[in-house]
């Protein structure tokens, strides 16, 4: 066993510190959070710095990375921002593109990127009745006489939906009854007749833009299809197990952030004349703030480790998502409170971390549909 | 013993519900998130209807209640309005009023409230050092050769205090030291020279505008003072229990709020083909939650029965502060888990009973003050 | 609402607690657990002191006494003695056979308890496979052509079942299937040919012998049914909510006992020069088990006082069982951290007490199968 | 970063699998819990089988082994035993003997190991007011006139204490007094006037014998000191943290064999016709048990490296020893929910696994004593 890190991804994080320094300044984050939008010189650095660039193929343009070192870079960029901005959904929406797309399509998008630093397109996965139990999905693409489609249906928790110039669909083929489990891709110009748009509003994250997305009667191609028919629920499954993965590294390193932050204010608060980091119920809750970061981190380096290895993480992403995310969120709540009052004004960045972060136990699946996985294959796992 | 309530307790509920329905419609309670103050025809409306009079002793023109029936009165409030508006703290304000002012001072105030619907002064306790631990306080007030005081300091935490003429101060007489425990309580327009303000902005309950305050050397005379001289932290200690209490009753008020919008979405919301209702980690929560609530409110029942007959609630209201907060807290918290995606919209209103009733935790005293309270009183208590 | 005893209620808990200071000296407790038996003199002295008759109707020579009573009684009667010992069993057996018996059987077993001091009978409800799956019992009592029974199948967890002379046995009528809702009761004789008995060794409550009992074609005759054919099944669930809350007021005395036995050795035992009472996690700890003492008997007093005022527990009784059971265990469990190491010896008591506590958490229904029961009624509860 | 096993950890795993299944019948573990001792032939084996050499030096007839691989090897050993016996207790003293001894009582224990395949002495550290307030010590050895010591004191939880021939006492040097930190090691014949033992019973682990050791007037001499006089304390500490670390390896060891009993028993138990594993509160504790095992392998294995790596573990093997101990015994309290009151008998050995488990949070410093430590090594790591 080996726990060390290499040169190289010392190297990564200590720029991925410097990148962070620069950019989320607190204006940025309070300008972020106004207007509900990154500024396009972040995104923009995120990309030229070659952040945007790591996983992806070299044969497009990117920058090969195995996801261990994936995942240390995410978990260093929230780390060190501090702030649950877009920039790793950016980085989700590009593998989907390269791991899904035809030739063409990458190409596309690629292009875009590079020139805007956005990727072309968001993703239109959920709706309102079918989050986690997809075979609920209700959204159609249906063939026409003279071989285009038809697209009907609604989606919702589309990041950035209404300012991304494509998005990418999952629509069942044909039927959208609960036993048609063939679905298809679908990269949709979102100047398309028939699409339509409607903002979410959140009680946390506001500097991720989400947005319902309606299609009625929108007319596609053969050529709008990313993959082969069919195909879209396997394809989009085969991406779920390390997009929860890349949520817990994004979670974890706001946790390490809030927990930095609740440690240095105990040392500095004075009650009863003497700082609160002297008393027994603050000690016992950095202890247990450490506790739930480390294992998070702990579980979260295995898991991309046996994704680099070909190891099947079917159960451990599960388990991952469902203890990272929640144990990474309580580990703000208890930020908060060692905070008192004072956490909960906007004259200290915990409140919003927390908030922001509660947000993630959500993405990606809840811990409920992840015991849900996961309780059926631990029982499996030791069946005599 | 007997757990039932009177006739009139029964009736008052019913007309605190249909105070609810008739004034916190949806419109309302947006306006009071969106402007940060509750409409005056809400405030009047309360007071018209005789709660806001509730506890006022009736040589003021009040409507005498025991504290099992206050409890009750706000526990409905809050429940039935789904909302963590500010009433109870104006119920609280003229309760410390009549409990500390002088007749004039009660007269003036009672004249204030019956004409506005709002207590006439704020409440100016807490410092940005200083909040369970009041020892710390440095607001001075010192008396100068010409028999005026000159008060200099800076509070938190005011609820209302740029919107009402008047807030009491509690300062320390002449000595800022931590030895010094002799305090008064001076009730000081606001229009006086030397009194600034500086609006909090809080991660929720912004329907309640809270405020600093900052006293350079502000002129007091004798007339201003409540109470005697070196008394205010003696005031301040004896009303804080019962308000403790109350706050309960809100936040129970607010969970039960919470569970029965949770349990309704549960019956409805369709997954994997049946209502999530009828899933055992649902019905798990459910459970939960309501031996949550219905803890709470025993424990709170049972403190406010003990303050009707002149028992001790040092102990009790400590650990119903502490469980009572965080665990109705929980039950949102919860509610929001079975939600799912939606909770966190603005599409419901769960989101926002949350992140209001996390501030309910810090109000009053931290779990962790109720904890170093209530244990070495257990200690006590059990020591053989 | 009125919390307080009635001055009756409160000399029978005095008397209670004199019984327990004579009978379960440390002596006595200590032989039960090493002959896993109760001196007859204790069982004699329950009786006599009229605890065992109460509860029971006064024309069988019982004094009636209302639930919230029986409730106070049983709970100090554990309280006092520190001791999961089987006197309220006796009473629970009592109990039923008032319920559930002819005038004929009743008056058989007033008679072997007023001279025995135990009750006639143990009872066999339990089956390996049907324990909270009632509907999976396979016992059955096939009807033969000359009008005598047939008597097949096992029970477990008879407490005492080695040692009374008679047991009520629940068995189908005819037919094991599942599908058979039809059971009756049957007082069966010990000495009847057939019955074959196993002791079962446990991991606590040692004092309380429990044993498997076999019927293999047990004759039985008319004359042996306890009430209506084919009523078995009503009849056991009639007595199973209020059998629940006596097990939690048995459970929260035990809880309460454990939590003066850990609060007293917290003021006395010294580490880093001070009494453990004073450090903040141990205050913590005893803070934590006072609300859940203080939770547990105030909602069994409701529950209580409900079933003496006619209001269904189906719910009530079920968050009872779920909570108190569980919530009084942790109780000790923390009462047996706060004791370290001298916890896990037997020098104290407080091992013993928890090892018995984790027992009673399984008693009467496990948290899970409360949560079952529970869960779909609060979702019915509030349903829209 | 490397999460896999080299094959020769492979096949030293698949040894112990073997030794474990030859040794650790069913019959040999009841008769260690009865008798309160292990056979000699498993002592033997487990040092023949190279297992009881491992981490000693090569120049003492040792195997070498890093200490990463000494805890794959304890946890499999406590895995596939499923019973929690004193084997790894004897590694533990051999590597203090070898740690502080001089090479003369080096040779002397291994030539007494190595004939009779128990450690030649016991260890007496602990005592009745002084566990992890080391500094309490009142146990002495004063210099005589005659150039001897006379030893007094009280030694608790020493294992072994009436079995083996001498016992390493650790004892301040001259003055009890809370103020002097200096101790020394002594390596006491237990034959030697003045010395007696009372067994200690305990609540679980009867598999172990403990006793307390009193010492009155001991007579030692020069040649009975381990190690530099005025050392001892520091001599302790420097074990503390692997020993911390090797319990936690047998915690989880134990663990894993509790959650796979409980996982196999789900399949196979049937409730409301159907396999308890399908039911949903089943899976959810079986994905929490998982959790919980993975994530205290994964820190023990993180601290197992940093030992191996000369980094300091000073928090993470107090992190890990809070966590891991106290979490696995959860494991095994949720395992035993899953068998429901089957478990608290003694037909399965889940039972005696959970109350074995809980006296191993106490061994090595409390979970509280754990966050004592740590909590303020957090506090002072992001100190800014």
């Amino acid at each position: 066993m080996d726990f060390s890190l290499t040169d190289e991804q010392e190297l990564l994080l200590e720029s991925v510190r410097e990148f962070c320094e620069r950019y989320f300044t607190e204006d940025v984050i309070k300008e972020m959070y106004e207007t509900q939008k990154m500024p396009d010189e972040v995104a923009e650095a995120y990309r030229d710095m070659g952040f945007g660039l790591m996983g992806i193929p070299e044969e497009y343009g990117g920058i090969p990375a195995d996801k261990v070192t994936l995942g240390l870079m995410i978990e260093e960029l929230y780390h060190s921002s501090g702030c649950n901005h877009i920039l790793y959904q950016n980085s989700l929406t590009m593998f989907d593109i390269v791991e899904f797309g035809s030739p063409e399509q990458i190409q596309k998008c690629m292009d875009a990127y590079l020139e805007t630093g956005w990727p072309l397109c968001s993703l239109s996965i959920s709706e309102p009745g079918a989050g986690s139990d997809n075979r609920n999905m209700s959204c159609t693409a249906k063939r026409q006489d003279d071989g285009t489609y038809r697209l009907n249906g609604q989606k919702t928790w589309v990041t950035m939906g209404e300012h991304l110039p494509y998005t990418i669909v999952v629509a069942k083929d044909e039927d959208p009854s609960r036993d048609n489990a063939k679905m298809s891709l679908w990269l949709v110009n979102m100047d398309r007749a028939g699409i339509s748009t409607a903002s979410l509003h959140k009680i946390g994250q506001q500097c991720i833009p989400f947005c319902e997305v309606y299609f009625d009667d929108v007319v596609l191609t053969e050529d709008d299809r990313m993959g082969a028919p069919g195909d879209g629920f396997m394809m989009l499954m085969k991406n779920f197990e390390v997009e929860r993965a890349f949520l817990v590294a994004e979670q974890v390193g706001l946790a390490q952030a809030a927990l930095e932050d609740a440690a240095a204010y105990a040392n500095q608060r004075i009650a009863f004349n003497k700082p609160i980091a002297n008393f027994q119920m603050i000690q016992e809750k950095l202890t247990e703030m450490e506790i739930r970061v480390q294992n998070t981190r702990n579980m979260l380096h295995k898991t991309l480790w046996e994704l680099d290895n070909g190891i099947s993480v079917q159960l451990d992403s599960a388990l991952l998502k469902r203890y990272g995310c929640t144990e990474c969120f309580n580990v703000a709540d208890m930020a908060l409170a060692i905070y008192g009052g004072l956490g909960y004004t906007t004259e200290v960045r915990i409140g919003r971390i927390w908030a922001d972060m509660r947000g993630n136990m959500f993405g990606g699946g809840t811990p409920e549909i992840m015991a849900y996985i996961a309780g059926r294959q631990v029982a499996k796992k030791y069946a005599q």
